[in-house]
C-alpha cells in the first residue's frame, strides 16, 4: 500500500475535475468519462471548468484501464445516474478495488422521481449510494469522500477540509495518505451512513435558505432555519438508523454552512430563484444541471411521510417548491410552529 | 401575571432598541438610559438607529420609576460595563424582580483588559452576566436572552428567533408571554449557563471568519473554522460546567451561523479589517464601538491558558490579533493541526 498509489474518479463534473486536481498534488490520477468527445476535447486543450488540468492528471475513456491500473477508486456521478453507472463498470470491479463516493442524493432504483407516490414511500425504496455499490458490485471497502466541499472554490484552489467517512480504518488510511495536503484537511469518522445522510440532506436545508434569501429575509431567520433543518435532518437520520455524530461535525454542520450560505452552491442558487418568485419549471429549464436538493426534497419527503416523521421544514419546502404554496404562508407557519424545546436530540 | 405586563429595558443600545420595538408589539416597554442628553432627545425625535420607537415605548432616565413599574426587566448593555451599571440600580432591585440579560460578554471584575495576565487566569476572576446580577443584587430569578439577533436585521423589522434561558420555568413563561410573535420565535432552554457561554464565545470565531474573508478566503475553509470552532466553545464550555445542549440549537449554532457569515455582524466585520491586514489600534481608533469578540478573545485565550486548556482556534486568533502573527501561518497551522477524529464531544 504505497502512498503513492494511482487513483481512480469516475466521472468528470466540477467536484470530479475538483478532486482529480487535489489528488494530483500527491500522485497519479485517472478520470473517467463515459463520453468520448469530453474525453477526446479534455486530452487536447487539458482545461475543464476554467482552470487547467494537472500535469498528473490523465482522463480516459476506457474504464477497464482504470480498473486494472487503480485500486482506490472515486465515483463522483449526480445520484440520479449512480446506479446505472454501477451497472456499467461493475463487470470490472474485483473485491481487491476500494470504492469512495463523493455523491451527495439517494437512488430510488428504477422509479422515475415524478412517479413518487405522494403518499409515502418506504425506508426500501430509498438507497444510499453505499448500499448502491454493495448491492451493484463485488466491492466490500465502501467510503464516502463529504464536506463542505463548494467545487467552484476547489477549483480555485481555495483550500477546504473533507470527511472520509467507512467502517474499514485501511478504506480511510489510504484515502488521507492520497487526499491530505496545505490545501485539504481530512476529517476521519466511522460513522458512514451519518455521514452520507449528512450530505445529502443539507441540500434541502440549503434550498430552503436560498428561498428565504430570494424572498428578501435576512441571516437571523436564515440561521434559525438551518438551525432547526439541522435537528430535522438528525431526527430523519436517527429514523433511518444513523447516530448524531456525523450531523455535528464537519460533514454535517460544516457542509451544511457551506451549502447554505454560499451563492456559489447550485441548490441555495435553486432556492434563491424560487424564493424570487420563479416557478420550478422555469428554474429547471434554465438550469444546465438539476440540483441534487430538489431531487432529495421529493424523496426525503415523501420518505419522511411513509415513516411517519414529523419533518416540518422539509414539508414546507416540498410545499413550495412542487406545489407553488406562498413562501409568506411557511414563514408564518414555521415561526409559530410548537418547537419550544430548543435541543430535543441529546 | 398578566400577559401584558410592562417590561423594562436597561439600554438604549442597537439591540436593547429593537428588543423594545419587539416587546412593544406585545405591551408597554420602558427604554431606561443613564444619559439624559439621549434620554431627552429619543422623547423628542422618536427616532434610533434610523427607526422610529413604537408608540408604546417610553424612554426615561430615571431607574427608580422603572423598577416600580416593571418587575420583567432586561438589562442589555456591553460587558464591560455591566458591572458598574448593576451597583447604580441594584438599589432599587427586590426580589420580586426578574432579570434577562441580552449582553453577550465576560466580567473580569475591577481588572483592566489590557492587564490581564498572559500567563493565564482563573475561573474565579471570570464571571458571566447571570453570576454579576447574582452578586450585585438580591434578585433570584434571572436568565438571559440569546439566539441569532443581529439587531440590524431586527431594527429592519427582519423575523427572527430567540432562546430564552433560565433555571425558572416562570421566567422562561413570561419572557416567551411578551416577546413571541409573527416576527420572533422563542426557544426555551434550562442550560442557562450553555446558553450565555455560547453567545460569549461565538463572537471569538466570528472575528476568525472575518479574518479569513478579510484574507480573501471562500466559504469552504469558513465552514470549516466554524464547525471547529464550535467544537472548541463546546470544549471550553464543559471545562467551565455547562452540557453541551445549548451549543447545539439556536443559541449555539443558530447564533455562530448569524453572527460569523453576516456583515451585518460587528464582530464579523472586525475581523474582516483585520484579515485585510489593517492593525488592532488602527480599527479600534475608527470604530464607535469595540467588538465584545476582542475583549472576550483576550479574557477567553488566558482563561484556557490557566485551566490548561487546548483550545487552537482561539490561541491563533488572539497571535494574530494581539500579535501581528501572520494570518497564512495561522492558516497552515490550524490546516495541518492534528485533529482527525471529527466530533469527539459526544
Amino acid at each position: 500500500m504505497p502512498q503513492t498509489e494511482t487513483v481512480g474518479i469516475i466521472g468528470a463534473g466540477s467536484f470530479g475535475t475538483a478532486m482529480a486536481n487535489l489528488l494530483a498534488l500527491n500522485t497519479d490520477v485517472l478520470v473517467y468519462s463515459r463520453n468520448p468527445e469530453l474525453v477526446e476535447q479534455l486530452k487536447k486543450d487539458r482545461f475543464r471548468f476554467g482552470v487547467p488540468l494537472h500535469e498528473r492528471v490523465t482522463v480516459i475513456n476506457d474504464f477497464e484501464q482504470l480498473a486494472d491500473r487503480c485500486q482506490l477508486i472515486l465515483p463522483i456521478v449526480p445520484s440520479n445516474n449512480f446506479r446505472e453507472m454501477m451497472r456499467s463498470v461493475t463487470d470490472y470491479l474485483t473485491p481487491g478495488h476500494v470504492l469512495i463516493h463523493g455523491t451527495k442524493g439517494f437512488d430510488i432504483g428504477d422509479v422515475v422521481l415524478e412517479d413518487i407516490p405522494k403518499t409515502g414511500i418506504e425506508r426500501r425504496q430509498v438507497q444510499t449510494m453505499t448500499e448502491v455499490i454493495l448491492e451493484e458490485s463485488v466491492v466490500v471497502r465502501v467510503g464516502a469522500l463529504t464536506g463542505p466541499n463548494l467545487a467552484r472554490e476547489l477549483l480555485d484552489g481555495q483550500p477546504s477540509a473533507s470527511v472520509i467517512a467507512s467502517k474499514f480504518d485501511e478504506v480511510i488510511q489510504r484515502a488521507d495518505a492520497v487526499l491530505s495536503s496545505q490545501q485539504l484537511h481530512v476529517f476521519h469518522t466511522h460513522d458512514l451512513l451519518g455521514a452520507e445522510l449528512a450530505g445529502v440532506l443539507k441540500n434541502v436545508v440549503a434550498l430552503g435558505s436560498g428561498i428565504l434569501k430570494g424572498h428578501g429575509l435576512g441571516k437571523n431567520i436564515q440561521s434559525m432555519l438551518i438551525t432547526r433543518g439541522l435537528h430535522e435532518m438528525i431526527h430523519f437520520g436517527r429514523a433511518l438508523g444513523s447516530s448524531n455524530k456525523a450531523f455535528l461535525g464537519t460533514a454535517g454542520i460544516g457542509d451544511l454552512i457551506a451549502t447554505a450560505t454560499s451563492s456559489k452552491s447550485r441548490n441555495y442558487t435553486f432556492g434563491y430563484r424560487i424564493g424570487c418568485g420563479e416557478k420550478l419549471e422555469e428554474v429547471r429549464s434554465t438550469s444546465q444541471e438539476l440540483a441534487e436538493g430538489v431531487r432529495t426534497l421529493m424523496i426525503t419527503r415523501n420518505l419522511a411521510r411513509g415513516m411517519r416523521l414529523r419533518v416540518p421544514i422539509t414539508e414546507m419546502l416540498y410545499r413550495i417548491v412542487f406545489e407553488d404554496f406562498p413562501v409568506k404562508d411557511a414563514m408564518d407557519f414555521l415561526i409559530t410552529y410548537p418547537y419550544e424545546i430548543d435541543v430535543d436530540f441529546l
